[in-house]
């Protein structure tokens, strides 16, 4: 098992990455602190690991919130069934909630745990790759709200983040190549020797090898915790964390967050930032081509396929959280090993972007 | 105008208090960072303050959202309403809103800017008396939850806090009286020596003089003021201004928030505590005396006049998001200078207590 620290201004916490980890009671029962647990599952992964855990929490006085499954439900509805539960069952300020899914159930349950009396504490079970190398690190919580994604939401950090490689076994094949986007997003970001050891081993992941999969979510997690530890609010550097995500938030809604799963959304949004970068001077033909082809190679989708046009798109970019001070930010890949933050792009070089992805070019 | 700092571990913000400050504009535009506003007010305030406000903050782009007046208000639904508004208006990051209303606006407000793209400035205009000595200090904020009070909430302070007397002029005689209750409270917990000057005082107090009024308000600012600064998050000595409050939720939450003002269920439960005290052997007679008497002088209730009985009342009380550990806990007047923080108390000490006060004993 690999153990990370993330430390803020105000604690530090672990992540835990390794095999069988569900079945380690202690890593669980270290960073619970009262008698009361809530367990938050949605109704596709409930069924495969919720009695598991359950049983190996039966110690504590716990009750459990089955939402349904998908973006479409990361709603104050939802949220209010999780804060139902705990009122009626009396939990108390030192109740622990216990969050067993993907991105959605841990940015609901968070931001549960973040609003609930004011706060109480809550341990992150990732259960998608997704979720394990990016959406459980770093304490953004948050819900969607008329269909404008994140839109509300809290930073408040868990007390411990549990990445059980086994759980990804039941994971479909679409939605593990879907946290691969995140993972390239990372080694993007970051370090060039992590990109070039994706390249290579793309067979290898693609294949489940468990000594592959457990370095490439340590490496993800170190990137993002870093990040995180050097900016925890998002005023600076965090931001880099959102590469590829202007645009993939854009798709995304303008597809109700139906056609794409976030990843592959976000795989087509790291190659319009190469687009774009490259359009703009920043990255060479060779350094953009590798980034197509890794996404390729991770069997993403490079082509948008959609019936909207890009201004369309472009619209739904411009109604994303991401807005400030009216201006759209971007993340570029660069040719140096760093990606950039760039503002006040002009919307032309955005649609031609656009429109190339839709050709697939 | 007296100027006051609450200093967190994070950043300060001053509180103001004098007369005509809503137009003092530099006082509002000092602490607005952006160019974007939205102005949340209630249906009583609205028509007096808000076109006023509105004048003075022209220079921006200024949204309203007006809501029902009143506890029953501070919904969900009501946030909804403020959050519709800065998303519909296209509101950034660097939005600040603004709370012009009771204590009911401003846990709302406060709560909307904590939770809108995960936390956004606001400013605290409180109307009431009651709000200006305690609720719009210290950063609190809360809406609630099926007839369960603040149990949804934030940390989130505000950028500051503008206590206008000659608003105040506008509240009826029976919501002033109200915020008596809290400045009593402060008294009791703090200083003997701003005690005894209420008792001397009550009657400019209760006929609105300014000086007097000024002198209040910023004596309890200034007790609320050092216990936030102490412990922002009330792990201790911050619960000391829950004096009055175990009883009052109770006494509240049993009739659903109608019969009775936040400040009349405060005076209610200031006496409670005063009877548990001297029951419990820490409050001799002649202490307890003049507590019951103070409560009486700022013509606020002594007797409770309910359809529950105390049985029912206690039940209420114990549904209180001050359960912790599943007891309940107590501030209680001590002989001493200060109070002190109890749990485990007898039921049985609680139903008599609760008996005396129905009986107006």
């Amino acid at each position: 098992m690999n153990s990370l620290t993330l430390q803020t201004p105000q604690r530090q916490y672990p992540v835990y990455i390794g095999q069988g980890l569900l079945s380690e009671t202690h890593l669980f029962t270290a960073h619970i602190h009262g008698q009361q647990l809530v367990m938050v599952s949605n109704e596709t992964v409930a069924p495969l690991y919720l009695d598991f855990l359950k049983q190996q929490l039966r110690d504590y006085s716990g009750d459990t919130v089955i939402l349904p499954d998908g973006e479409a439900h990361k709603t104050w509805s939802s949220v209010s069934r999780i804060m139902e539960t705990l009122i009626n069952q009396r939990h108390h300020r030192d109740t622990t909630l216990i969050a067993l899914g993907g991105g959605v159930i841990g940015d609901m349950t968070g931001f549960a745990a973040a609003c609930y009396q004011r706060g109480v504490n809550y341990i992150q079970i990732p259960t998608t790759l997704l979720a394990q190398v990016d959406a459980a690190i770093g304490g953004k919580t948050a819900i969607n709200f008329h269909e404008h994604k994140n839109m509300l939401g809290a930073f408040h950090q868990p007390q411990a983040v549990i990445c059980d490689i086994t759980v990804l076994s039941s994971l479909p094949d679409r939605h593990l190549r879907s946290g691969f986007a995140e993972i390239i997003k990372a080694a993007l970001i970051a370090s060039p020797e992590f990109f070039q050891w994706l390249e290579l081993n793309a067979t290898l992941l693609l294949a489940r090898d468990t000594d592959a999969l457990t370095h490439a979510i340590t490496r993800s997690c170190q990137i993002k915790i870093k990040l995180v530890e050097h900016d925890e609010r998002e005023h600076a550097e965090r931001a880099l964390l959102n590469l590829g995500h202007t645009f993939a938030h854009g798709i995304e809604a303008a597809h109700r967050y139906r056609r794409y799963l976030h990843g592959e959304a976000v795989g087509l949004g790291i190659i319009c930032a190469a687009k774009l970068a490259h359009r703009l001077g920043l990255l060479h033909r060779e350094k953009h081509d590798r980034i197509h082809n890794i996404i390729k190679r991770y069997k993403l989708p490079t082509q948008l396929k959609s019936h909207k046009n890009p201004e369309e798109i472009l619209q739904f970019m411009l109604m994303d959280k991401k807005i400030l001070r009216q201006s759209l930010r971007y993340i570029l890949p660069t040719d140096q090993q760093t990606c950039v933050i760039q503002e006040n792009i002009p919307e032309i070089d955005v649609l031609t972007v656009l429109k190339e992805i839709m050709l697939g070019e």
